[in-house]
């Protein structure tokens, strides 16, 4: 854990401040959400809401339904129904949360133990699938057959997102268009439906549905990228992050198939044994990230995030100057600087 | 295995004509529904048909979709919608199938080894929720709010159900009235959503709604009491079923409930080792199934199964006589009488 160092706190003050003006752009209506969160994840089954609550209500930076409830005030929206969607963009987010954590057998999100690690993996699939169920109903309430079908969509192209990231994984020949694709179903499609749905229940032209719903898909790219760079960085240790899950779960992230491209016969020999065999030994994880760091892989990936960041604020040049375009901008800049 | 005894086949024959009889009624929707949940769950991520195809294609009776088409046939509905609507609930109740053969760790189902037991719990997990998610993008594609409401609320209920049940397993104090919660939810909801919702496409009155959704409820309480007691049965194992499953995940049904009530102090030990502490020796089935048979439980619990099932048929009075009303009341013959 050498290069695991220590980083001082206010070089985050800055990238913090992204999500924050957000934050404050939606105030009340994230309060609102929040309220919503918590009355639908209830049942008289107690499991559920003590389940639900602990990933629901204990964490999370609730950045899906900002986009939710920042997109709809970009469209000029100023009802209430972009409440009730950004709580179900919020249930899908967390039902695949519970089921990627059974699914990566993982113990810690967030710098706490999972459900998984918890309750078992058994509660978390079904209160996942009634998160799921409840996404359902809050859109069914909302009563729009536009919202059903783009979060319909965005949820199967979410899940066959996850089970392409099980078939690449522990295969160092797959390719960058694999990853790509896996990034784009997981995480992007769900960013791209939230930001879209604001725009829906603005009732605006097509085309601003599509500049939101591309900033979202750009956005959720970026975030991506970030993310599988922090799992080989230093600051998520910090947060109470583990370390290196991509690595033991085998996982081809672009940090890996770039290196993978640039490797030597006894560098390849390493990825394999690691990613495809299986088989840790200690120092592996340092030696990966030096392997990365020599290649220039990181700084790399890292750089195409900042492309995807771009691509998305150019996404809003339709949208007039003002509070909600500038969030929305922060935003990106946010998801490519963030150190969690 | 002493009980598990061989059952001459003819004794079935009666039996099995309960679902020919709406198997003839519905054939030609059947096919379609047949059709569409193939096209449907085909996806470009290799392993999600391969998946789905073991579960949904190879096998199962078909009785929650072919009683969508025949409650739309019994309310004169004459269109093609019920066949979207049919494979919906297919895919509700399949999806659900995969969740609970992975927190049930089974692997067997229908004489065939498990998805999970074949490509194990994590595809199994994701393709559930796609599963789950195409029968959304199927009521999206038919257009009623009606429907996706009844729905959407049935799948929530399923997983509270599924989650109350995991709540009283190995509790050998709960209560007949916690056994009842879990059968109506994780069971009678969704042939309760499915007959209703063939009621809904033929827009009739919401008395006969009404009457089709407790024609599905009472005949759901009936198949589970029925399933739980050929989990005791020797009729299972000639079918290529395990006996016994319910007993060794420590799930409290009626028969154990029911016996547990007439218990003397040596028997309470014997099941409170065998559910509560999971405790199992050899022989532990058999002791357990001459316990049942002694205090009657089984007969009693099929005389409950009758009793629902007479209640289920009792509900289509408001309806004329004719195929559609013959072969439903056949379904719920077949529900008790069944083997399978």
């Amino acid at each position: 854990m050498a290069l695991v160092a220590e980083v001082d706190k206010q070089e985050r003050g800055p990238q913090k401040t992204g999500l924050e003006a957000l934050a404050r752009l939606v105030d009340d209506d994230l309060q609102a959400v929040n309220r919503l969160i918590v009355a639908h994840m209830d049942s008289p089954v107690a499991l559920i809401p003590q389940l639900a609550g602990h990933i629901v209500a204990a964490g999370g930076k609730r950045l899906r339904p900002m986009l939710t409830l920042a997109a709809a005030r970009l469209c000029g929206y100023r009802g209430t129904r972009h409440q009730g969607l950004a709580a179900s963009v919020e249930f899908i987010h967390t039902a695949t949360l519970l089921h990627d954590d059974v699914v990566d057998t993982s113990n810690m999100r967030r710098g706490l133990a999972t459900a998984n690690a918890v309750w078992g993996n058994k509660p978390s699939v079904l209160v996942g699938d009634f998160l799921f169920s409840r996404a359902f109903q809050l859109m069914v309430a909302d009563g729009s057959l536009d919202v059903l079908r783009i979060l319909s969509n965005a949820a199967a192209v979410i899940a066959e997102g996850e089970v392409l990231q099980l078939m690449t994984a522990n295969d160092t020949s797959s390719e960058e268009s694999a990853y790509m694709q896996v990034v784009e179903a997981k995480t992007a499609a769900l960013f791209a439906a939230a930001c879209r749905v604001g725009a829906v229940v603005a009732e605006r032209p097509e085309a601003e549905e599509l500049a939101v719903e591309r900033y979202g898909r750009d956005l959720g790219i970026a975030f991506q990228l970030v993310d599988d760079v922090l799992d080989y960085s230093a600051l998520q240790a910090e947060l109470g992050k583990s370390v290196g899950d991509d690595f033991r779960d085998g996982k081809i992230t672009l940090p890996v198939v770039l290196a993978l491209r640039r490797a030597d016969e006894g560098e390849k020999a390493f990825w394999r044994r690691c990613l495809e065999d299986q088989d840790h030994q200690d120092g592996d994880l340092d030696t990966a990230i030096a392997l990365l760091q020599r290649h220039g892989t990181l700084a790399e990936t890292m750089a195409r995030a900042r492309d995807y960041a771009a691509s998305a604020r150019d996404a809003l040049a339709p949208f007039a100057d003002g509070p909600a375009k500038a969030a929305l901008c922060e935003v990106a800049e946010f998801c490519v600087e963030r150190a969690y």
